[in-house]
């Protein structure tokens, strides 16, 4: 098995074209989704009906962002991307099991995800409920398990755990989804609706950023420098996801296009406006690229990814 | 605050009198309660929702049984119960996650614990979900925090995360509770009632012994007495335990008893009988105890602490 096929990225000049970022991410996805392949638990592995939901939840799609912020983030602080695969793959678990529980009757009861029936739809409630803990759990056998980054110190893989588990917690990712269902039926304001989405899902992508840095023995002055990118960029990702699902129709987005606004749930746009919204998320992204400037040729790509989130359509 | 105040437990002979071990116990679960006050999340922590429901559920009682065992099995193999504290609580976070979901109406639907209304009939099935992940999530923040086991070797410390990880994981705890409800309503047989319960309950109680063991350094012939212990009271701990449910009231046991027979779920005594249940409990618990010869002294609690399981009365 050839086990890193992807070289790093080196690019010329100070951006990336939109096609060169389109096949950068392109490679980077098959990449990512290689490693997740290589380090889940094989399909037939007893009990193999909790590794099928597992799988079909993780290989259902998505872009793979957060493990691609990690490994880019390694690059901008001069790492190896291979020492930045186990954290990247980790990440992309517990993402997916806040999906699958995020979906769950209880919590958002959605039907559909990027156009393919939930986990518990197909699976149950059940297996849904313990395929997001196994997925959960595996984040920390990998990040814990010996064959991967082995290169790595074991006080700075230490160190990655207690980042990821800090941005997954109570006081991260789960907080901003208890916040969410707090606020289900009542109105929210701006700033409310900046903490939950600082911490539902700004938390876990701000820790992908700060992954990389560890993980390349980034300074104080990198890590800082990651660290508001991803604030930014986060934060800057959700109010286009708000603005992305206002304009969206079933089709094209492979979920219920404006659901979030027929549960009454708060938006950025019903709270700012759309025209105010794009240009709150566009200031994010100048601010998230502003940052990488200390990292030179070496951010580019970071660069890249920060305008692909105000640029995508899903 | 004093952060250690129960000393290592020495003692005389070659076996607890009933009185020493019930003191032993009560210190120890004195002792384990202070740290698991001391690592979770206070109470007004935002968003205080979450830690309501989490120390809800932490603090609704229990034997800390395994926290007990991590600390006990340290001892036996020579280590200071100070190193062992974090590994403790933090496996006791994951036992009151687990216990948490598998009360949710969508696996065991239980309305009580321990005499009290489970995490989802408080706080709602959504928050109870929530506080689970939280707990679980919680245990690797622990694991992976700076000051706690300030004195283990970073490569142990990764060890006991990785142990934890696996005892806990897909292949491990989650594991029995997907065969628990895969066979909710079908025949079961003995070989796939022991499978369920070494993975249910099981995995993680061998996690509590070889976590002891690892945390101070025991040997490989340590490691497998520790192992061999776990496991064999690990099982006949779940063999008690159905035959108390069988015998139990709801007044005693603070749960609906019998409630695994009103909903078909095969048990150790359904399949054997009463009889042979027990006579198997006292061979699995006599089984463990011999593996404890090479600690001398040093295990005798252990063997308190396995005569406790077969002995108890809940």
């Amino acid at each position: 098995m050839k086990r890193f096929k992807v070289q790093g990225a080196r690019f010329k000049g100070n951006a990336l074209t939109p096609e060169e970022l389109r096949h950068y991410l392109e490679e980077r996805r098959v990449f990512v989704d290689e490693a997740l392949e290589r380090y889940l638990p094989g399909a037939g592995d007893p009990p193999k009906e909790i590794h099928e939901a597992v799988r079909y939840s993780i290989f259902v799609g998505g872009k793979r962002l957060r493990p691609i912020l990690v490994l880019a983030a390694t690059e901008a602080a001069g790492g190896q991307i291979e020492q930045a695969l186990g954290a990247a793959a980790a990440i992309e678990f517990i993402h997916t099991y806040s999906l699958i529980h995020d979906d769950l009757p209880a919590m958002d009861d959605d039907d559909f995800r990027r156009g393919r029936p939930t986990c518990h739809k197909v699976y149950g409630e059940a297996m849904a409920i313990l395929a997001g803990d196994a997925l959960l759990t595996q984040a920390f056998i990998l990040l814990s398990a010996e064959p991967v980054s082995v290169d790595i110190d074991p006080e700075a893989r230490l160190k990655v755990i207690q980042e990821i588990a800090q941005a997954a917690g109570s006081k991260g990712m789960v907080g901003g989804q208890v916040v969410d269902m707090l606020y289900e039926d009542r109105e929210v304001d701006l700033p409310t609706l900046t903490y939950l989405h600082e911490h539902k899902t700004g938390a876990l992508i701000r820790g992908c950023l700060r992954v990389g840095g560890i993980l390349a023995s980034a300074g104080p002055e990198q890590m800082e420098a990651l660290t508001r990118y991803g604030e930014r960029i986060g934060l800057a990702f959700q109010v286009v996801d708000d603005i992305l699902d206002l304009e969206g129709s079933l089709e094209a987005l492979g979920k219920q296009a404006g659901s979030d606004l027929r549960k009454k749930k708060a938006t950025f746009p019903a709270l700012l406006g759309i025209e105010e919204s794009r240009r709150w998320a566009h200031r994010l992204v100048s601010e998230a690229k502003q940052s990488l400037v200390i990292f030179g040729e070496r951010g580019i790509a970071l660069g890249a990814i920060a305008d692909f989130v105000v640029m995508r359509r899903r």
